[in-house]
């Protein structure tokens, strides 16, 4: 298949090694042409440019991928749903989906919408690796029937399972599982690094360890992410924190009323319950 | 040097594997015969009993460390405090010192207070691993000067390094960076698993990833361990807990209010701070 890829960061042009690695025809689009020079080298593309009119495959591509940053999507859409052809397939990968799939079909009638749940740290081309959907869920959005199939084939062939569901539900999943942990995490950042003593904030700096590592570590990723996150699943992420608030505002109780039980109870039943989510 | 280690869990057996290796001749004490055997039969102690006066190096031991449970510390202390000849140095590994660390220098004038800041999500002497505290920092509470410098040695020659502060700039930290992140943790998944939409539960469970993975660990860990961090350090998480309540409103408060330029600066604040914690 000729396959495009739109945004070359992490996401994409990991998609993009294991693609050219199947054997694929793998084109690239990013506003950085030393980011094109970059996936080229790595073998992520075979070719690419910062503008779709300098893609020769563009007109008879079989699916692209638009791996760009939420607020590019529709844009991006717009511009590519003059340029294909209508046999081409397009979908996207972004965490949120309710903002975007409805629009998106209005637009361009072949349009799936997918969010692989794989990530790391690190960000950008350089942190792409080969292998990183393999093992992980991608969610597809069922739309047009030979469309859809031919998503989920996509992201089965670089080892994905597929979960099938429509974007308000995974807008709903998504803000407990991911879009809640982020602001939780920033917010502790934000507390421990607002301690008013210097000194004994540098010690708690010389203190931290593998707790608090782990549970800062969504809270210090890319800024815009966690910004697109709130801007367009706000509603769900508003309901998540309240009730976040409410469940922590009785831990505090207990521990301030010393109803060890009560505690002791409730975090043997976290122990328990996390491993549901694993 | 003759050392005993009372308390044969991940800690204990981690730091008898590195002194043994070190040769040093290492005694252990735990509540179970079953333990004292596999300790020695991983060569984490040279040998182990389940009582103190089955251990014939006791009386001429240069330092014990307690390993054992918060709540068992005092009152080992008190036992051993009859037993051992007034060289013996006693340190301990608790993860709070001010509820600690003065007592225990009113039973036994040769007790230093330790903190190695180190651990893994698997808890028993199975768990126990050659270098686990290597690179990592351990805090010690200063008290009678040769006692000091040996229990820094100790800990120095197991690849630490040393803080020294007092118990309670120790608790003070720890809450923010150590037993708040438990209680948020905690927070987190049983905001999740409270769901009342069972199929939306199952499909958060499926979606859960590496960033809900992460930002939970602490808060599914030993729950006994996350109650005697509120039980100990009780006033000070407590204050921990009520600054971060603020902050958290606070961002939640500027995704209502759709204050995106407040929460975009938050995050790429957190997203710096962090790294001041790693």
């Amino acid at each position: 298949m000729i396959i495009g890829i739109v945004g070359l960061g992490l996401i994409g042009g990991s998609l993009g090694l294991d693609l050219c690695r199947l054997n694929h025809r793998v084109w690239g689009v990013s506003r950085s042409a030393q980011t094109c020079a970059e996936a080229v080298q790595m073998s992520a593309i075979h070719y690419g440019s910062t503008d779709f009119h300098a893609i020769p495959d563009l007109s008879h591509t079989d699916i692209i991928v638009l791996c760009t940053p939420i607020d590019r999507i529709i844009p991006c859409l717009r511009e590519l749903a003059g340029l294909v052809s209508t046999k081409t397939i397009i979908t996207d990968v972004a965490s949120v989906k309710a903002s975007i799939v409805p629009s998106a079909m209005q637009i361009y009638a072949r349009f799936i919408g997918s969010h692989p749940m794989a990530g790391k740290e690190s960000q950008g081309i350089r942190s792409a690796e080969l292998g990183l959907f393999q093992g992980r869920t991608c969610v597809v959005c069922p739309g047009e029937s030979q469309a859809t199939d031919t998503v989920k084939q996509l992201w089965q062939s670089v080892g994905m399972t597929i979960c099938e569901c429509t974007p308000t539900d995974h807008d709903r999943a998504v803000a407990w599982i991911s879009h809640l942990p982020v602001m939780i995490s920033a917010a502790l950042i934000h507390t421990c690094q607002n301690e008013p003593n210097l000194e004994l904030r540098k010690l708690a700096q010389t203190l931290a360890s593998s707790g608090f590592r782990d549970t800062s570590r969504v809270g210090g990723g890319n800024p815009h992410l966690g910004l697109c996150m709130a801007q367009c699943n706000r509603e769900q992420l508003l309901h998540a924190l309240t009730i976040y608030q409410t469940h922590l505002a009785q831990i505090k109780e207990w521990i301030e009323l010393e109803n060890w039980q009560a505690l002791l109870s409730l975090l043997a039943q976290t122990a328990l319950d996390r491993q549901l989510f694993l």
